[in-house]
């Protein structure tokens, strides 16, 4: 798999208001976009960090996969996400070399990339995400 | 604080041996250094991802705060690393910031680092390292 490098980490937050101080005051990153992602149920919030994105994830919904993992994990880093060329050929090649796919295509996520989810029971626990940057 | 990049992500698995073909041979990055570090009871493998490494941490002792994460969390990602040009001045200023420390000076991590780490009871719940290349 031809990763560039790693495009985001996120991290689940019961709030992003609560958490932002931390991140701006003491941190001192910058968070530069607040976007909704409907379809995850999920309300979201980026900091640049070098080549890297921190990504906090609110939950908008109960039934949010993000509620359920603040629910039996507590707050804490989600998933990490790589950047790939191509997110459908990353697919194809996970999927010859075993790895169980969550997405089996890519699909729109938030700041317009395209995503697709790998499955933690192939990718040693790490919930991981491909990204392709929009054209 | 004056971040500049995450300087690693630390990954609790229970084999390094084991987790090896994942990281190589699916992800298609390369192991450069595989490291104990006595003090916190651990083998470390590194990885380079564009600016930032990955750091799979294998328990060396059941004692070990890695083998106490992987027994009530399961493997996964457990620390974020950020790269400071001053880890002390960085603890200062988290400090006066109201921020819980868990190393109140710098001291000696792999790679030749000098680290420390903050309490996530201060960051989020994320466990959260500073880090400076040696000079």
């Amino acid at each position: 798999m031809d990763i560039t490098h790693i495009e985001h980490l996120g991290i689940a937050v019961k709030s992003i208001e609560e958490s932002l101080p931390y991140y701006e005051q003491v941190l001192g990153l910058k968070c530069y976009n607040i976007e909704e992602v409907a379809d995850q149920k999920v309300k979201t919030a980026f900091f640049k960090v070098g080549q890297t994105k921190i990504e906090l994830l609110e939950p908008t919904s109960d039934d949010s996969t993000i509620a359920k993992f603040i629910e039996k994990r507590g707050e804490g880093i989600h998933h990490i996400a790589f950047n790939v060329p191509s997110v459908s050929e990353a697919l194809a090649e996970a999927e010859a070399k075993g790895v169980r796919l969550i997405d089996k295509a890519p699909r729109g996520g938030a700041e317009k990339l395209n995503i697709a989810f790998l499955h933690p029971k192939s990718t040693c626990s790490v919930l991981t995400e491909l990204c392709e940057q929009p054209k």
